[in-house]
């Protein structure tokens, strides 16, 4: 008897009735023959809720305090969750983090997990239960105090308990049906990938396509666990995450979705950009704008820097950036202005990203020449390029993104027939 | 430097603004020179609210998932009340139950403590932190789950914790301002009781006086910890319950109140009355009724036999129960009627319970008499009798209660000449 590790996200759970769809699912999933153990996020809107209780006596909550109060949105949730199942003629257990042996280190609202020691969870399981677990929380090691494991915690929490029970699978719910190679509400031909390598997802998952946290799919990658993303709304197949050895190997007619070149179009619409102009190009002026930057705790994602003209010896050089981080960046940067001996600064946070990814690309030559071609064609001005080995991506203005993808999607032949009736969307945390 | 436990109920955190209000009272404490723990309820009817959810998920949810949802409830209050302190420049960290070490049996929803293991609290005391502990909760000895300690519990909580960390006093905030020694929505000269014992206090509550849980007063009188029952909304003194022996020791000017007879008058007006009529008078039918009741699991309160008539060798016996038994009690006892062979069963519960209460009494000839003569006078026909070494309870017609307590009081010279504006009301859970 195989086990099967099921999380549920905020908008599975929302209220008692989707409570109740997903208890029928996962009791359906028992019933098949599997051992269950259920991760589930808090409700609909309670963490948010939550916060705003919190705001409202303090402005800046100690975190140790906050995560106090966030970890009773999946006390109930999971709560609850149990109650339903139990209702339906099956016996349901809840488990804190703590009580599941998610053992983190002492960063409160950023928790890493350290190990995961679930014993009471097997003993749940050999007792013939279904275990429900708080997603997104765990217990310091050495405070002992509750930590909350921040974005995407409850995706991480679901593999890492897979790993740590050697399961079969761990399945990710939410409202969509998989991943699909572009966001159909821009192209509305995007097929949905029936498999993808960890690489591919986290190289997706970077350039803005809201699928699974990087972090969740780093775990289940050193671990090789397979992640099945798919819909609590419908009994269909999702996106199954797999080592790259395992994409394509299935006998699906979608199969044939290995041999294409590029697995998907992600975008952006996040970030902003900043050109730092006239810089001299002599050894360590890169370097201190970015220790400049760096020191601020910016995120930078992209940096570009032109070939300088020879006549002036003086080069531009961009970079792209969370856009609430902007502000932070400009003043740290105007500080530098006289020391470094730049022109001048330049902000744009009317861009876009928009990046082809897919293990094929390697092996292909021409694919960096077929996408620009294609947005050319479609009229969108390149404005920063960047790529790794197995995706390119580009900054448009954020008013051609869209035009971008379509056009991006349709060179390399990612479109179906049918059109997907769904919603791209993410997963809660 | 003492320790002082303060509990603080639903309706003293019930918002935002409540909890902040809390906050500074318990700043206060602390710049007074005092180590502070503080036991809170959840906030206002976040318990209600978490069983409505329950019920649309489950008619009969599993207690075990039922204590782990409500036990959100102290979780969401204490972790804002500790950012509330913190916003106010002072320490605080909270505590679950479990980690305040409160340790019970093993029944969900009614645990019992079994011994309390303050450690992680005597170590926020000593790096000078204020520690809040969720109210109402523990963890199973032998299971390791989550449990709830049922009705009373906050109360009983903080004097488990005043006891374990051998503090100087258990304080215990509600919207009132102490004890009075009758309602004084009935009898508006009733007056703030400034001491009153344990005994006493256990007497009143059982005669329906909401003051303290029964529960909490037996704990604090087993180790002698005095608690201060006093408004959250107010800094004046409210009632102290002690020992005996430390009732009127105090040099106050109320502390005349020492010689005063009787306490305090209580009502209840929960209660039903069952008459059983025309008994056999002969050996084991009394025993078979009682069985009858106690099988029924029925709480059964004052029980009065009359004289059997000579003439017919019948007797009637009269017992009071909390009217949601009633129908439960006649059920089972019409099964005995041709058994017993007693002529029939009555049923009102149209009635009163109106009780006199005070240490003095046991050394006072004559105060039944005089409790008597006063409903006498007042109109009021007395329907049964009980009584004890410190109480006089009568059973009257539920539309003479008001009647009965404003005669007991004028009867025993209990009035002020000073009206209170308060509103006589109880402790949350």
């Amino acid at each position: 008897m195989g086990i099967v590790v099921q999380k549920y996200g905020g908008s599975s759970v929302a209220d008692a009735e989707s409570i109740k769809r997903v208890a029928r699912r996962i009791v359906e999933t028992k019933k098949a023959g599997n051992q269950v153990v259920v991760v589930v996020s808090a409700m609909g809107d309670t963490t948010d809720d939550l916060i705003d209780l919190a705001n409202q006596v303090s402005p800046l909550p100690p975190a140790r305090e906050l995560d106090m109060l966030l970890t009773a949105g999946e006390r109930i949730s999971m709560a609850v969750l149990a109650m339903a199942i139990h209702d339906l003629g099956h016996e349901a257990r809840s488990f804190t983090g703590s009580q599941a042996g998610v053992i983190t280190d002492a960063e409160h609202g950023r928790a890493k997990i350290i190990d995961v020691t679930p014993g009471r969870i097997e003993e749940a399981l050999a007792a013939g239960a279904i275990a429900i677990v708080a997603g997104f929380q765990g217990v310091s090691q050495t405070t002992k105090d509750i930590t909350t494991l921040g974005r995407g915690g409850s995706d991480t929490t679901a593999v890492a308990l897979a790993v740590a029970l050697k399961a079969d699978v761990c399945e990710i719910y939410s409202d969509v049906d998989g991943f699909f190679n572009a966001d159909p509400r821009i192209e509305p031909r995007a097929r949905k990938v029936p498999r993808i390598s960890y690489e591919e997802t986290l190289e997706m998952a970077a350039q803005g396509a809201k699928i699974l946290h990087l972090r969740c799919v780093e775990y289940a990658r050193r671990y090789d666990m397979p992640i099945h993303v798919r819909s609590s709304f419908s009994d269909k197949e999702g996106t199954w995450v797999t080592s790259a050895d395992k994409v394509g190997t299935d006998d699906s007619q979608e199969s044939t979705m290995e041999a294409a070149i590029i697995t998907g179009v992600a975008h952006d619409r996040s970030q902003a950009k900043v050109t730092i102009v006239g810089v001299p190009d002599k050894p360590g002026e890169a370097a201190a704008i970015f220790r400049a930057v760096a020191d601020a705790q910016i995120n930078i994602d992209m940096i570009v820097q032109n070939v300088s003209a020879a006549a002036t010896s003086l080069t531009d050089i961009s970079f792209t950036l969370p856009r609430g981080e902007g502000q932070t960046a400009m003043t740290a940067l105007s500080r530098l202005q006289d020391s470094v001996g730049f022109a001048g600064l330049l902000y744009d946070d009317s861009v876009g990203k928009v990046s082809i990814v897919g293990a094929g690309m390697s092996s292909s030559p021409g694919i960096s020449a077929r996408f620009f071609e294609a947005l050319s064609d479609a009229g969108v001005n390149i404005e920063m390029i960047s790529t790794s080995e197995i995706r390119v991506s580009v900054v448009v203005a954020e008013t051609q993104v869209e035009d971008a993808v379509r056009a991006a999607h349709a060179a390399f032949d990612l479109g179906s027939d049918e059109v997907e009736a769904v919603v791209y969307g993410g997963t809660g945390r």
